[in-house]
């Protein structure tokens, strides 16, 4: 069994957490799980923050279906994000080498699983996957500075 | 006027197109929207091309559909990566420096422009730049390995 530590520093105003599962596979994807699933809680504090200043009133059944609503989204990223950088980084062992074809067929392969899961039907699936790979190309695109 | 010169070069298998219109903010918006718009016009041929196989038929109205589909989501696709680059390179000059701070603010941005030119209301422009803002810093930690 690995040895797994967790560790948590906190010094302001930078907050991180390393995970060490002892297994590189496992530190990426917990580690994305962690991350996206927190940036998928923090869009959805900002939506419904948004939507109960609009409205100009706060009632106990709103809260409570905005928490649930909350930890939906934050599972739902974070899984996301968990298949994604862990498709990526085991194609990227088996190609053994890390260019933008990785992205595409790890963002395939999260879209086609994302899909799945939410029993959609087989052409779905597929439309999906094919949005999937196209945003994970993009966003290697855009990010690597393929540019400058 | 800013000199500006198109050069391409074209050597299999690596196609590379070169755009110089002596601005760097310039060049990376048209290099975006050029990448960025041919990885829409990539999705959009892929997903006609899967309805054809399994319609299993191709009449001249459904090519003529596709075609329009095609440069629609390339247009749409390169303005965002356009929109995108050209903010985040924006706001990297204002700022100083380069973090998900960047990508965050550029992907909010970029989300209000493109559901403020889709003509839609007040709310849902909103609610887009905050899903603009959450994918982009997203994007922005599964891209630049600040895990491994």
């Amino acid at each position: 069994m690995p040895s797994s530590t967790f560790s948590g520093t906190v010094s302001t105003p930078k907050l991180s957490v390393a995970v060490d599962m002892g297994n590189p596979f496992l530190n990426l994807t917990v580690d994305a799980f962690l991350k996206i699933g927190a940036v998928g809680v923090t869009k959805s504090l900002a939506e419904d923050t948004y939507k109960a200043i609009d409205k100009g009133s706060l009632s106990k059944s709103t809260l409570e279906h905005a928490l649930k609503k909350l930890c939906k989204e934050g599972v739902y990223w974070g899984a996301a994000g968990g298949v994604y950088i862990g498709t990526e980084y085991g194609i990227e062992r088996i190609r053994g080498s890390r260019d933008w074809k990785n992205a595409m067929l790890a963002g395939a392969a999260t879209g086609a699983v994302l899909s799945a899961v939410g029993k959609k039907g087989k052409d779905t699936i597929v439309i999906d996957a094919i949005l999937g790979g196209a945003l994970a190309t993009a966003s290697q695109f855009v990010n690597n500075h393929y540019f400058y």
